[in-house]
């Protein structure tokens, strides 16, 4: 069968080699690039292997980011005594986004899974723990890893290791979410937000 | 509200230009392509720029292709006294995916449409003239425009055009599709399919 020149080929190839990008989308994608300006590609291109290279883990807490320490490690107004530790550096900005947590974070990128073979040295975890020892001002540490089977092992294995040093570990509230339909909750949900009533 | 790192930024904005591609997806593409190794990142980055500037229209056919004139005009084996006009580069794909045709293209590379302000002079038309003047063992003219207004509106217009030089210009036919299901199909189509009907 025919195929298309070899480029567009190769542009279709590595396109659809991105999540969620079958071949149909591949095709429309590189038709579309192919009628950009040749600037405008070159944009594109560019802001690939640019970000590919400037972007790295900051080396304090894992977050992504093109200085080091992050700008939240360095940032003199946070608040040093609370340190929440969430999963990926998306989860970051979903919590920046509530504009309520003035702490730290820690970035573990992943969550403790047995079934995948993935233990605590295979994620970010280790260096968590060098951090509270260098910096005995943190008094609190909030586990906001996501509340799945993999996520309350993290939470649990975290409160569990930093029980002998006192510091308070505290996890997110699990419930029906704001705006949610009781009626369409599933089970555990509804039993986590009847376990975690509060008086009014 | 706190925003990703400069770099990750650019590279969202960047992809989010992509037709169908929202906020979200871009987010995700952008995280996926961090996490890829440098050389795939570059992969992607340089099909993008090679596609870009390698590719060019074949000056013949107004086929997209990397050669001048392209594959297929420059294909000996092919039978030079059939032209088939489509639309787009992918159309040809999409004809040469039957292995029924075994003639030559020509790309209009769109079609007349007065309401959106393309006229003839607007599309890869002119140069379908020229080449029928110079190439006088071309016998039919197959207009395989899409079935629609404007595909209608581009048909007519070429078959007009043509009916002074003696050329044959055909019309691909309409009906239902095949593995269609009748009860589903549009009364335009429904019509087009009885009009078309044939003896069995």
């Amino acid at each position: 069968m025919r195929q298309y020149p070899k480029p567009l080929n190769k542009l279709i190839n590595e396109l659809s080699k991105l999540p969620g990008i079958g071949g149909k989308t591949a095709q429309r994608l590189a038709f579309h690039i192919l009628a950009l300006e040749e600037s405008e590609a070159t944009a594109l291109a560019n802001s690939i292997v640019n970000a590919k290279r400037s972007l790295h883990y900051c080396s304090v807490c894992g977050n992504l980011t093109d200085t080091d320490p992050c700008e939240i490690c360095s940032d003199e107004s946070r608040d040093r005594t609370k340190v929440c530790v969430v999963e990926t550096p998306q989860d970051v900005i979903a919590m920046e986004r509530v504009r309520e947590f003035k702490g730290l974070y820690h970035v573990l990128h992943g969550a403790i899974s047995p079934v995948e073979g993935i233990g605590p040295n295979e994620i970010n975890l280790k260096s968590l723990i060098t951090r509270l020892q260098q910096h005995d001002e943190v008094g609190e540490i909030i586990v906001a890893t996501n509340p799945n089977i993999e996520g309350e092992a993290t939470a649990m294995y975290i409160a569990r290791l930093l029980k002998p040093s006192g510091i308070k570990v505290t996890r997110i509230a699990h419930g029906i979410p704001v705006g949610g339909d009781l009626e369409y909750a599933d089970e555990v949900t509804l039993l986590k937000a009847m376990e975690g009533r509060r008086e009014i």
